[in-house]
């Protein structure tokens, strides 16, 4: 929490001890809406409750949204009908949809009861979408426009109906049957004479999405295009909602930490690391420990099946074989991973890809390769004196490093390919888990070659 | 590339062929800039130049921001002097200040030539902002009004200030020494009646960023408070620029995929991954993969030194131990690099941080020491029937995992805080290079557990 903050909700404390409210009041309306929701959470129940009551209806309802899932239910269970209607009332749709995605059954009784009456229906719909699609993040609350309009009558609208609607700055004309024909900004309409038609502003050549669409797609349009807002339609074309840049940036930063986690063998958190219990975390990050520490006994296996047959001088290479492969084949799932996550590439990009890391990966174990040679030579045999590192031994750990090298580089390329091919997430299937992998892969290897090709 | 733009392409090459370039031009005139980008760059040198020049002049500046540097940089040096200077007069001046930076110093000279005669003390100004500075990714062209003016003169003045200005959906209120003291939306002005002053609609409570905050801090702002656009002001609290969120969406883009690529060990691309030569990627990937396999020389050391004087069995689980506590940190160091990243925490927090991962380390150690010590009695002992590995070995395993997993959540913890601290990324301090220090670690620790402790 920033300094500022602190020394406001210190501020706010004395004050609630004194009974001062009115004073308080004055001061949290100062504060924009995040900020006064990262101070609340700070408090306890009772205070937080006090506190959110001396906030305006407004207020209330911005401040609510951008509290954590645990606060906002420890205060609606302690709201009256009438004050959580009133928030509801405030807030919007896409909102309210995702609140009562995140509550128990009984609180989303509650919220649906309390809900406007006229908004019920438009709640149920839009809870039907999958929870990943453009249907399940958009809102309905935008501004709609005929093509024979004009600048006059849509300034005049706006007017009329703007309390309603997340964003006024993109407006969509319709026609009869509510198909998307275009799209005015309030740019336009703020420039273009009273008299102009719509339909002689408005353009035609729309970017949208449907509701079945990826939300990380949908998303990805915002970066691509720069948009504030993007429509979303139906099957039929016919428009249904919108997606406003602030709701796409959340989706953006979700998906990125989710890949994060992934990448790094845990499951996503909800909450801030620091907010974040011991216990969360210890489950969070247990399950991929686990599991790849057992898969570790492939590479117990081949050892324990090879030790015995050939010169205890390999072993001494070992770490660095696996490493090293575990870090190539990483550097290659890691970026498969983001390209597709990122629609730079997709499942069909297969054959450039492996083509790519095919050089890449040739390229990368002939230098190593050859570095390793030297390395061994120079450092193991010459400077170290160790009489057991002869000539062959260099060369098998050099050979076997540029073929595990090499072998990574095409696994990080396929497995997340892979992946996302059989509807998996990619972002699974990195550095943790094609460490193990190329572990095993890369032992197999080294003795084989030790052994077979080189007589060790 | 999307299907619809290979079918766009093809039928503008057709249209080539036939040099029917006015049908052309009408076919590109409806394609959005960022997809006609893409489908120009696809083109060679001359048709690429040909299809740019029939471009409106507003389309054209619009489409070549959104090419790559390469791209720009071949049709710079095809542009007459008149071409240049006209798509450079369209340009919003936080898009030239970027172009400036990527081309070579022969370019750079021609642009600012070029460059309209009243933007060029404003470009060598904004040139000076550090490179990951707000100064450095703002635009000075924005709206300003004063306090005193009704809703109907600030609509009058944007209509006539509109054509120049990123955005007009927020517009800023100085004083006579243009301090800032307040914003307006384009939403207020559009609601409110024509005679209301501005100092009555304005919000007074402004987030604003200074000239030399940290981009990526700017980028954070965005993501918080749901802005379109954020004010940049000097250290006296002057307006001197504004950032728009499509900036800021590029810049945590950027930000992402850097912490991505350093996490992996791979120096950042500036292009994507189809679009990267192999010797580029190549150049990427080597220097981090060189380092690290030279490091695991410690560990290869450490082997050399305790694997004559131990029994042979205790080699079976290097790989799991190695793995295990490499898995193990990275979860922590990438949990804490993000954490860091999005402003969540910050050097300061150092022993909340610490407090958890000792707590959390604790936990996942022994139950991974738990699970350890069972596996081990019960496959390598009970099921492999393997002689040697004893209780004392079991016992040796399953302390060390235990110690090596607590100990990695400590580093993981420390090592990007402590990078950070000292002013390094701390992303470059993630999964790889912890790898190879909790490996040399936990060999350390496993033979000096075994060999003193268990007396094996």
């Amino acid at each position: 929490m920033k300094d500022v903050l602190i020394i406001k909700r210190d501020e706010l404390l004395a004050l609630a001890e004194e009974r001062r409210f009115a004073i308080a009041r004055e001061i949290l309306l100062d504060i924009p809406a995040p900020d006064t929701a990262e101070l609340l959470s700070e408090l306890d129940s009772q205070l937080l409750t006090a506190f959110f009551r001396l906030l305006s209806k407004e207020k209330a309802a911005e401040v609510f949204v951008e509290l954590d899932t645990d606060v906002q239910r420890e205060l609606i269970e302690r709201f009256s009908e009438g004050e959580l209607g009133s928030i509801l009332d405030e807030m919007y749709l896409d909102d309210t949809v995702d609140l009562i995605e995140e509550m128990p059954a009984t609180v989303v009784k509650r919220i649906i009861r309390s809900a406007p009456r006229e908004n019920r229906t438009l709640i149920n719909k839009l809870l039907k979408f999958p929870k990943d699609s453009a249907g399940a993040i958009m809102t309905t609350e935008y501004v709609r426009f005929t093509r024979d309009m004009t600048v006059r009558d849509a300034l005049a609208h706006i007017k009329d109906v703007a309390i309603d609607k997340e964003t006024i700055y993109t407006s969509y004309v319709t026609d009869k049957e509510r198909h998307l024909i275009g799209i005015v900004t309030a740019r336009s309409l703020m420039l273009s004479e009273a008299d102009t038609l719509l339909s002689d502003i408005m353009e035609e050549q729309v970017v949208y999405a449907e509701t079945s669409s990826d939300k990380e797609e949908v998303a990805n349009l915002f970066n691509r295009y720069g948009f504030i807002a993007l429509p979303v339609v139906d099957s039929e074309r016919r428009l249904v909602g919108i997606v406003t840049v602030d709701d796409a940036m959340d989706v953006m930063r979700e998906e990125t930490e989710e890949d994060f986690a992934k990448m790094a063998g845990i499951t996503p958190a909800k909450t801030t690391y620091l907010k974040t219990s011991v216990l969360s975390i210890w489950k969070s990050r247990i399950p991929w420990l686990l599991l790849l520490m057992i898969s570790a006994t492939f590479s117990s296996t081949i050892l324990n099946r090879f030790e015995a047959a050939l010169p205890a001088v390999l072993i001494l290479f070992v770490p660095m074989l696996m490493d090293t492969g575990g870090n190539s084949g990483g550097q290659t799932s890691v970026t498969v991973i983001r390209s597709l996550s990122l629609g730079e590439i997709s499942p069909r990009d297969v054959l450039s890809v492996l083509w790519k890391e095919l050089r890449v990966g040739l390229l990368t174990g002939i230098s190593l390769g050859l570095v390793a040679f030297g390395k061994v030579m120079l450092v193991d045999c010459l400077i170290m004196q160790n009489e057991a590192v002869t000539l062959s031994v260099a060369l098998a750990v050099a050979v076997t490093l540029a073929i595990t090298v090499f072998t990574s580089k095409l696994i990080g390329a396929l497995l997340p390919i892979g992946a996302k091919r059989i509807g998996l997430d990619p972002a699974v299937m990195a550095s943790p888990f094609i460490t193990t992998l190329v572990d095993a892969a890369s032992l197999l290897l080294y003795f084989f070659i030790a052994g077979s090709v080189f007589s060790l």
